[in-house]
């Protein structure tokens, strides 16, 4: 396989990759729920600044619909939902910490603390 | 620090990451340019399917701006412009590596070869 023939391979793989992970928000409810293991809708909501509820539906589904988590509702009173990783979506852990690790690296760099 | 204030602080920190990397064609930009260690923008417009002339330069002077590539432009006949990742753009690697792999198992996953 020449190397152009390779770099492509990757590149498409990376598309591939950001096509599951699209958006401004998905990788920010990841690592939401990756963190807590567990969390309620509301939870998410207040862990990822800025999205709005219809919006944080809507994300939410299309990671449903891509098996990275699953929603589990509780017979409680009120009724509790709550989303946890599949083993699949638990794959994205490593990716979750290196974007956690360069961020806290980039705010260093741009605040100088 | 209690675990709360840890995962606020890690989610907060992908926030950062993916506020700099975010949109659907950044990271396949930059993976164009990791791959080839130096691309030019119709490399670049190649590599990345679907994306208009308009969206690349919108996204490669971001980029810039954000100091993760560098844009270089070559004294020939016709001139000749090409991007490479900055040091610091190449802390990146990492992360566009683990996405291709993931990418990877993820193309697997869905067509079973």
């Amino acid at each position: 396989m020449t190397d152009d023939v390779c770099h492509k391979k990757e590149i498409m793989a990376v598309h591939d990759a950001m096509d599951v992970l699209n958006g401004k928000w998905k990788i920010s409810i990841i690592s939401s729920i990756c963190y807590y293991n567990k969390r309620r809708f509301s939870d998410i909501l207040n862990d990822v600044n800025g999205i709005s509820n219809k919006m944080l539906s809507k994300e939410l589904k299309e990671l449903e619909v891509n098996k990275l988590i699953v929603r589990t509702v509780l017979d409680t009173q009120p009724v509790t939902v709550h989303y946890n990783l599949t083993e699949y979506g638990l794959t994205l852990k490593g990716i979750i910490n290196n974007l956690a690790d360069w961020g806290k690296k980039h705010r260093k760099m741009i605040t100088g603390k």
